[in-house]
């Protein structure tokens, strides 16, 4: 779906793209950006993602988890459950304990998402 | 300040940054972060800054941004404030309009401050 751009009222007719008629990201792909981007909005999330980044591999284990950020085993079970669900990690289970991994291509995939806002005609 | 983060219980010690002690990212730059991400995980929002960055020299009269995505002028003037108190745009009173201009080294910074979370011995 494309959505157009009308004429502009208060300034000259010259646009970096075609005048009249703009894509702006649809409301599907806005949706699917703001979604994971609200995954990421919260500080503790952000903690642990740099956490688990820091692990070998970028790989740790959910009980290595709770004691550096302070937090419950349910609560960074909770907000890794909503970090996996944006693909920012991925969750194995290993016997007792769920073991993350980061996905630094989902990250750089949301920042070059964001500096494309930017450039919409390029 | 810095958090420490405890030696690993589940697996071998080799880390790819000092094994007992990790920067992990201060609280209130987690915070800040978190703040300005929240600004963006709008989807009205993400719209309206393609749109105003589409305008020519990135620089959008709020009368220009109402029709094209079909909300009323103060739900506009809502999400632009959010996005200026956020750095995404800056403002500027011209007579009876405001004018936003899209600052597209902030989100860019943005993308690069997501992009090192999973590079954090870098």
């Amino acid at each position: 779906m494309t959505i157009t751009l009308p004429n502009p009222t208060s300034r000259q007719q010259s646009t970096c793209c075609t005048p009249t008629e703009t894509t702006i990201p649809r409301p599907a792909e806005s949706r699917d950006l703001a979604r994971r981007l609200k995954a990421l909005s919260d500080p503790t999330r952000l903690q642990l993602l740099q956490l688990v980044a820091a692990h070998p591999g970028g790989r740790a284990c959910i009980c290595d988890l709770t004691e550096p950020l302070g937090v419950t085993q349910p609560t960074v079970s909770h907000h890794m459950k909503l970090l996996a669900e944006s693909g920012f990690v991925t969750r194995e289970q290993q016997g007792k304990w769920a073991h993350y991994t980061i996905r630094p291509e989902a990250l750089n995939d949301i920042g070059q998402r964001l500096a494309s806002l930017s450039h919409p005609c390029s």
